[in-house]
């Protein structure tokens, strides 16, 4: 396929020059584009083929990078970075030293603010909207655009009620799919459901409660009429709000049909469309899945169980427990804040939650963990997904903070497997009825363990591990990363000199084991896929300082900078925790 | 004057065998109860005064504590504290040892869920709700009573979103006085008000657009109708939505129309209404206004600086700059994650934003500090008000775990000045531009110079300072706890062994002064009104044992415990880090 007019187009000041009869043959080639290089490279797909049409439009109406275009989220930049002077480099997408797989101020002028995390635009909009009538610039659009996972999160609405009372120069574009990553839940998605169907009126609605003024719902996949609309909306003065609806995935059948496994399908053939990287029964599980599984398990044998996600029932496997007793297992939307309190007012009535949050997410519920659940001591299981490094999501998915910002709150237990088994075995001693809450924290992929299926034992709260016992020096690792301390010691050839113990428990400290190790070594290493601010090595750190003098504490884990996009190995090597890493520092001693 | 009716209400069982024609009268006397004892002790007034009608109908028609009804916020639940068993003690209110001034489930079976912060009602109420459902308890009632501010909030909202899909037996009632702390704001609250005023359709509305069976408005005041709808509404199944008017302060004259001002009067003359507790010339003045004032002079000189503030208007001082420069300060209503991105969004085009948010309700903002601001290292100004201890408001409040949650993020400068001029010249240095944003954390309450509006200095960032110089233990403290040290070392005999060092950057930290300490003392003590655990004592403590060998560190500061309510000479003194503790201390080396 040649791309004729779209390797014309080097920015949308090259776009802007096209005659509007050429978009569609343009959206085509842009949609091809997409595809040849998702299918080969991996990303995000459903999400930017369903706003193809969008992207062309919003380039030729508006005056970018001058007019400030932010994307809610960002899965669905590809059409717009490949037409924001990089094109050339898309191939690169989601690759170490290569272009983020979200809009990234330092990448280019036309993305106007990082995103990663939903239901931000709005918000960062307005700001800027603010801003520019404050320098003189009445003139300058702004404009947000939102997807109707997203604009269910609280924080949006947060944004629509402060602009609703501006005259600021905002323009809101919900680009309705009716799906996130997983199909949209919740009351406001029925309402647009109903507006959608002409169940609702359009011209005294729940929108122009907020003071917007509303339009649509528009066929976001016209593209003359976008432009259209567009174009009439830019004379309007004041908050502004466009309902498109589109299809996710638009363009290519297997991914309109199955658009939850194409979000982002991994490699797949072109033409047709067909998955190419197929489940491997030979590798040892997803921890998701070990998660998804024992839940079923455990439920299944206790009544009391419930099970919660904040919109990632596919990517936590909590689907396995909706479909297994729907009535126990609760997809909320992008909610993490209500998540965490309404896990909090089910445990107050006895039932035992497992609340599985994002690493990074669980940022968006801190408050809620500190004030609603720890405080009250409710014994709340958070399953924290994607801990640690993440790999191509990057800097904005790293769930690198979650020991640091846990670990100072009183009460709540901070749990870090080594592996499957471990993991499950912390679920199941979790249900058994803690008198704290609980933090488990597991990465994001494939674990260790074959066999993982293992009756449940109970384990001991607060207790370590001596995993090698040596003469000198002490390694003390927290969760999954050891299993680098352990591959790393078989390579070392003066392995004889260090003991490796495993901390499951960064909270409660295992101090007697703690002090044993104190007085038996000469110096300790800490290791942790966290920040080294605040973690579990300035734990340990603390701890010694205090009571031993005359032995030093090294702590590896992830420095003070943000770790940008790569995959898992290569950013654990920019963190030097990564085997070889570790194999080259246990040999300096 | 008499309480005849109430004396004899120890619970609500009391309370559902008078007659109805009886509760007008009890109103008054819990009312005047109320005042009684506020008058004496401080605490929360008006928004108690305003639903004293409301708590008599709740628990004359619902069947608490079996019925489970969560209060928001709490601000209002005095009268709810008076009828459910602590009229006896409710004069101990916010007190060392005493009752808490917000619903506490350590306190009370009719204290379904702490509270303190605001709109996590519907979220707790709802997974009670749920949670009787699957324990087989259709027929339970779940109540959550919401101010207008509070439900202005996104967590609010994504509690209502997730409720309009259930058939969950939930009542939201909307307590609609058009104020939080200081005056509603923003679209709904706009909305709000045109349904009141008839402006606006009662039966297709925002609210029922959620799925919710709307009712309203109901005049709050009028006892005999909000029983009749009340009982009206316990007969309706699923989600339900009361919206009731009431007066903020209601019966008090002067508190009805200084509403601001009587939210928390401090001591007053219950008869008059007139406040006692007289503004003193000759105290130093309090952190708040310090903030106030100088960004006033400074929003003066540079027209780039903007101020925000979500809902504390008053409580910050953010006030003085919304008179004195409107278009440049904003009231963003109870919405601190929008507050926070706002600020990126406004520090992209240039602007100086000082986003003025509680230490306790930057909780509720931290994924924005991570992913908008630090992440894009935009050079947002957060001046953290309250940070610390906070005295009577008590665990839900405590300003305490900042220092550990900020110290992990990348990027981010972390200032805790020693006192007014300190914070003064850090707000002039870090609007002449710094390459990251920066965290200011500050108490509340009065500090310690009587001639603080001194000219500018520029601060050099990361520069720590020598207080006092010793012979072999080096005292480290951050933030005004330096007071505490500097006064405990006048008392304290062996002073001349102690030196003393401010370090009022805890990031960056000042490693040359560090490595010159270390080499210099036998020994470290650090102090900080921030959790041990992950603050600036642990980083001190990991610097220490990574480099120094025969060096100890000891940490003081807040436990890792929740501390409840008291002054804050009474929590110093838990946390022994006021100043006859630390003399103690001292005088023990």
């Amino acid at each position: 396929m040649s791309a004729k007019l779209l390797s014309n187009i080097l920015s949308p000041t090259d776009l802007r020059k096209l005659p509007a009869e050429q978009l569609p043959a343009l959206a085509q080639e842009l949609r091809d584009f997409i595809i040849d290089i998702v299918a080969t490279k991996g990303g995000h797909l459903g999400a930017s083929l369903g706003v193809v049409e969008l992207t062309i439009a919003l380039h030729y109406v508006f005056n970018t990078p001058d007019d400030l275009l932010v994307w809610d989220v960002g899965h669905q930049a590809y059409g717009h970075k490949i037409l924001t002077e990089r094109a050339a480099v898309f191939h690169t997408n989601r690759q170490l030293n290569g272009i983020s797989g979200f809009p990234n101020r330092s990448e280019s002028s036309y993305d106007t603010f990082g995103v990663g995390h939903s239901s931000t635009a709005i918000s960062a909009a307005l700001g800027m909207a603010i801003a520019s009538q404050l320098k003189g610039f009445p003139e300058r659009h702004h404009i947000a655009v939102v997807g109707d996972a997203s604009i269910a999160s609280g924080m949006a609405f947060e944004g629509l009620n402060h602009a609703g009372v501006t005259d600021s120069n905002l323009l809101v574009i919900l680009n309705d799919n009716a799906i996130g990553i997983d199909p949209s839940v919740g009351a406001l998605k029925d309402y647009l459901t109903a507006v959608k169907d002409g169940r609702n009126p359009r011209d005294n609605n729940m929108i122009s409660s907020l003071n917007f003024e509303y339009s649509g719902p528009v066929d976001g996949h016209d593209i003359s009429l976008l432009i259209k609309e567009l174009t009439r909306l830019k004379d309007k003065k004041g908050p502004k709000f466009l309902h498109i609806t589109t299809t996710k995935g638009k363009g290519l059948e297997p991914a309109e049909k199955d658009q939850v496994r194409y979000h982002a399908p991994g490699k797949f053939d072109k033409t047709t469309g067909e998955i190419l990287t197929k489940p491997d029964e030979n590798l040892p599980p997803k921890f998701q899945d070990v998660f998804g599984l024992t839940l079923v398990e455990l439920a299944r044998e206790n009544e009391r169980i419930i099970g919660i996600t904040p919109a990632m029932p596919t990517g936590s496997s909590l689907k396995f427990m909706m479909d297994a007793i729907p009535s126990r297992a609760f997809d909320v939307g992008i909610a993490e804040q209500h998540a965490v309190t309404l896990a909090a007012g089910m445990a107050t009535q006895g039932m035992i939650v497992f609340c599985n949050i994002y690493s990074t997410f669980l940022q968006r519920a801190y408050d809620q963990v500190i004030h609603d659940v720890a405080l009250q001591n409710l014994p709340v299981i958070f399953c924290l997904d994607r801990a640690g490094l993440v790999g191509e999501d990057g800097a904005t998915h790293q769930g690198v903070f979650d020991i640091a910002y846990l670990n100072c709150i009183p009460n709540l237990i901070l749990f870090a497997p080594l592996n499957e088994t471990e993991l499950r075995n912390g679920m199941y001693t979790a249900q058994l009825g803690l008198d704290h809450p609980i933090a488990i924290r597991y990465p994001r992929g494939r674990g260790y363990q074959l066999n993982w299926q293992l009756p449940f034992e109970k384990i001991e709260i607060g207790k370590a591990k001596t995993l090698a016992s040596g003469s000198k020096i002490a390694i003390l690792s927290t969760g999954t990363i050891g299993n680098n301390v352990i591959k790393a010691l078989e390579q070392t050839g003066n392995s004889e000199l260090f003991s490796h113990y495993h901390f499951p428990f960064i909270k409660p400290l295992d101090i007697t084991l703690l002090n044993t190790i104190c007085s038996t070594h000469e110096s300790l290493i800490t290791i942790e896929d966290g920040t080294i601010n605040g973690g579990f090595g300035s734990t340990i750190a603390s701890f010694v300082s205090g009571h031993y003098r005359s032995l030093t504490v090294k702590i590896l884990g992830i420095p003070d900078e943000f770790i940008e996009h790569g995959t898992v190995l290569e950013q654990q090597e920019k963190c030097k925790i990564d085997v070889n890493s570790l194999v080259t520092f246990f040999s300096s001693y």
